[in-house]
């Protein structure tokens, strides 16, 4: 049978404090619908300690609708986003943003191991406005990137500072934030980058699903639940969606079981017989692997598979063992 | 503190069965993602023979969601969907519809009791086709209906009948699909009723937050889970969604809860004091109540409220209790 | 063969106004596209006069396309519109604004003969907001009406003045704005009503095709030919649509051949031998005719139709002449 | 004064053919409307004997429009059109093929000057559909290219072939398709091609606006006019938009003044003192020209401007005159 352990940290199971807390919200009998109900409340405030922000939050219950949901909060049909060309919004999502955004476009951007190259922006933001293409609206940063690499505050200010001056709007997908967090990056520090949409990922966290997403310009909040309700993403029964964060929020096990699973990345990267393609600085681990070798491996029962720069990637979760990572390392020097 | 016994069939906590196989699935470890996993697959076995039916399904977030996108599978946006005029998708979901559709209508049509009158069919489908109006291209049902009355299958077969022969598709919205078959409605009798696609409410039977589209039409099926994708409907972790499904179907308990919940119904009808506007077949009780009535019960904490009828609706759920009932019968009594 | 004189005020050629000055603009040599050149300058500048406001003009080739841009300007997917339950934008452009809009959602007023009644606002712009229906954000309004009654300006005050004051937008579908010139409607007063997008009609008041849009909120106007561009109404060759208006305005023919359809339709009326449905204010006629009748008039090869209401409707152009008209009343007495 | 003779084959008037059409159809007193009229029966005759098929015909107001609602009926919002990278649909319609497809994406193909390079359309063919991005469901092909090259009918089918056999859909960008047949190809292979939906343009060609839309799988056409109606382009006086055509198609000048376009293009490209970038087989000229130089020529008063590939375009038209090329020839030789 294959293990799908490396293979996205969406095939883990969620966490002890995540189905705890879940199981202790279904315990709290008849609530409010919504999202308007005590746990949602509650799940909410924490989102707010966690950044030090007094922010709107919701909880919704797709990563690729939260962001596509942002984007067109933030850009127009004849507008576009700007993003790293291989953000998950760009490439990954089936064209979302396009979908609930009516048209709106992706403008990819380059820039090495999923971190937008600063210089890339300057053409878009510098273009003067003419009605035959669609001309920027927002920017939309990745932090953990999809290359497992991550930015300081101070690298993404100087992403986010240009497109301000613009007055344009700035989405964050924080599918991986635990994951930035763990490695270092300062989540008090967001209210102060200019981030107006921040999407908190819940779900690769080790959560059941759940996404939050974090207004940090509350007039955008006016009709959002509005919004949301017509997008399919303001759940009835939403004490299901917040009670995950409450679990792994008040606990710390949000950034620890982020901990972890870098720390197994570490393990993984130190002990990869194989060419690393990125830095790797959070869960991810991507290498040089030919198609014979990917191709034993994947023989070998471990579904892994190609990314989009042609490396092959391999992405710890809160519950990858040691032994786990042994064991792939093992199997990797087999194929090597 | 307010009470939301009454208030809908979503204020409930989740079923026991429901919570089991939701951890059990948990305890399962690694697995792969986007319903490709064992426990959707086990899942969509229960569903299939749940209808006795060849058919595919798919494990959706929202209800809203899932009836938006069938419609949008059957009605291209130049077209139109009938639908009874008290519909959810028609008056509930905040336009999803047109939104999921680009702009497909919702064409409403009378009825009793939330059913729709066969005779109202006659003009819709008779009319020539002409640019200049958004023509019918499919039909959407609704059992149990939002009036809490129930359609046998003779009565559906009546309406989809001379919607098929015009080449139309049918959507079927099974929020309440388990109260319709806890009071009598044959469900393995849909597959030959001409229903395109089913969606089975997981949510208001008492599940934690999840829905099943099943696709009997299986030529729509093809690019459906892009589909689902693109509009944020295919979750990484297919099994949260799959699972409730399997904890209430191996065990009867989607019709045994449901049929509590109609007995609720009953229950409170018999000692309603005011009178009561729809017939009470399923878990639904709807009354006349003047403002100051209905404010001096929400006053004494009961949380419902006046439908687009004007009355006043009642929802009973897998969790109302006799005692509750009771109670809420003797409040009622009291402003009566 | 058919005769369509009364059929709509689209069935009439151009106004030799109208084609001298395509005429003119097309032996104007070279022009830059997409409405730079310096015939679609000069028009915007007649425009403007004829309001006496000093507003951005965008010619463009459809009132339909122009009134559902329009709305969507105005209004948010999860908002609605509010506007005569009759008026063409709910009725007769096949779901145009629901189109361009994403799912927008039209709310139909009642009102006595095309004019929204003014107490039907009140329920509308005084409901809270809640997530599970689509909010207004924006009023249209048409003048002349589509059943051929006036506003007069005074009346269009007091509908859109509660709607300013909730802070929502304001659309003035002008099909038939040379009409209600005629029928003494004030163009000058239109700049202090709270208006911010008006289509002003040149197809039915006698041009070849085209419509101009007035943003007299010119904040609207940023990117707003983005929007024209990619919903297909930024003609390359914008030159045609903006000589029309140079020709009817510069000679007064605007008004002057609206005022001519509205006397055939007042000489029409006079010697209507059927019940007269609704004041005859502008160029239409419409009357209670039983289907038997109705089938006669279209024998003897007059082509008209049954309207939204249930009245016959005999529309009169600039084209319309008094022996026309002469003759259509004889038929009608025939028939009678 | 700025001299627009070479900025766009939309800059010039429309030929005296068109405007006799447009005149004499405007002299044929009241039609019926929305395209039902006797004047756009005749152009749809003309169009069909064209191209020798039997297919249906619509006359619409817009190019971006034509294109973007045929990719909408071929391909949906979660699919995909394979199409040139440098295709005007992909890159100068403001991504209007995404708003009219409600998301649908456009996949860039590369290949020399404009013709996609069959080996291209290998990988996006072969690759296994699964719901993470947007597979191919139709091909976009543009004759002449935007550089000014022509496709052979046995180069298209090369193209075509692989995509009917996958069962997907097929559109032609025929927007210079009079210059294309001017260059030597068979307007009447193009009914054996596969194709789908041709758009021809009348606007690039000399005509005032217009555009044909011929649906060559006459199944489509089923409630196409209510598309076009809800995506505006079913103009109510449907004649202006036929009668060019008529002009053009009666007198042979819709290829003979494409022929002439072309012949301007080839005597500049033999005067042309810059490297020409391009093979020049229809009506535009694209030369390697460095800023300083461009600069120069705008100074001197042409209109031009640096195209997507980097090179500098000229463009023919109908109403260049050989004159002005030697002109422009010598404003070239000047700053050189």
């Amino acid at each position: 049978m294959a293990r799908y352990d490396f293979a996205s940290d969406n095939t883990a199971p969620a966490t002890p404090e995540a189905m705890d807390a879940l199981i202790a919200a279904n315990n709290s009998g008849f609530t409010s619908g919504y999202g308007t109900d005590t746990v949602s409340a509650r799940a909410a405030d924490l989102v707010r300690g966690l950044l030090d922000a007094d922010a709107e939050v919701r909880f919704v219950t797709s990563g690729t609708a939260a962001n596509a949901i942002c984007l067109a909060t933030l850009c127009r049909p004849f507008e576009a986003v700007l993003a790293h060309e291989h953000a998950h919004v760009a490439t990954d999502e089936t064209g979302a943003p396009g979908f609930f955004g009516h048209g709106l476009r992706i403008a990819g951007l380059p820039g090495a191991s999923g971190r937008i190259d600063p210089a890339s922006l300057r053409a878009p933001l510098a273009a003067p406005d003419q009605p035959h293409w669609q001309p920027p609206a927002a920017l939309s940063v990745t932090n953990a990137t999809e290359y497992g690499t991550v930015y300081a505050a101070p690298a993404l200010k100087a992403l986010i500072d240009p497109v301000k001056t613009k007055g344009y709007g700035v989405h964050f997908d924080g599918a991986r934030l635990a994951n930035a967090a763990a490695a270092g990056f300062d989540l008090k520090a967001i209210k102060n980058l200019g981030v107006d949409l921040l999407v908190i990922g819940g779900t690769k966290a080790g959560m059941t699903p759940t996404e939050a997403i974090v207004l940090f310009d509350r007039s955008l909040a006016r009709r959002f639940d509005a919004r949301l309700k017509q997008g399919g993403q303001l759940p009835s029964k939403g004490r299901f969606y917040a009670a995950p964060f409450i679990g792994m929020l008040e606990t710390g096990a949000f950034v620890r079981h982020a901990a972890h699973a870098n720390a197994m990345a570490r393990r993984l990267a130190d002990a990869m017989p194989f060419r690393i393609s990125h830095p790797v600085e959070a869960n991810a681990v991507f290498v040089e692997m030919d198609e014979a070798r990917l191709a034993a491996l994947q023989a070998a029962g471990w579904f892994v598979y190609r990314f989009l720069d042609g490396s092959v990637r391999f992405m710890c979760s809160w519950a990858t063992t040691e032994a786990a990572v042994d064991e792939l390392a093992e199997a990797l020097r087999q194929v090597a």
